[in-house]
């Protein structure tokens, strides 16, 4: 599939290819965004990406391109841990989270505690 | 490399080829867990990964192997979304934690105001 301005689809481009109108990675992949493809192409290789959306439904290729190119992305930024290295980063953001709310709820059922127990002097 | 019972290792059985002691799978894919080289191979391909981990310094192709097998599982379970759905999971779990953490924490600063303004009755 050419674009308006008659060129083809970064995929094709990089992969030195005629783009058709039946190219499925065309609507994904615009010819001003290569590094999109390029990414993903290096990472997981243009082959099981084709299998790969021709897996799934048409309205779900373009939620499954972004999610790819996001892993391809992070892999090629960081070779050793890709996003799995987020994961991990998220994850203890996650329990150092609820370590703080815990403490910070501990220390409120204290003070709420505390007040209940002043009340009788409160009001004298 | 072959093991010690002889067997070629979970990569070389999958592609089919002879396990050579030179082989750059063998030490990351035994042939008792066949699937995480079938996982790896089916959403990167085995090429890729063979580039990647030649990219690599020896002490950091363990890291990579189980970072990229850990995608390619998430990326078979899931296909739309991989381990970016993990992502987006945990990202939301870091938002609503830290909402829960701030609303803590401004109880918690008006509980303590409010006991702070006691103090002269308390003591009376």
């Amino acid at each position: 599939m050419t674009s308006s301005s008659g060129s083809s689809c970064a995929a094709c481009k990089i992969l030195r290819r005629k783009c058709t109108l039946k190219c499925l990675f065309a609507p994904y992949f615009p010819p001003d965004e290569p590094h999109k493809f390029a990414n993903i192409h290096k990472i997981f290789g243009a082959s099981n990406i084709l299998k790969l959306l021709n897996e799934l439904a048409l309205n779900q290729r373009g939620d499954a391109v972004n999610s790819l190119a996001y892993e391809a992305d992070a892999r090629v930024r960081e070779p050793i841990y890709g996003c799995v290295g987020v994961i991990s980063v998220l994850q203890k953001q996650v329990l150092q989270l609820e370590q703080e709310l815990a403490l910070a709820e501990r220390y409120l059922t204290q003070h709420v505690r505390a007040r209940g127990r002043l009340k009788p002097v409160e009001y004298l």
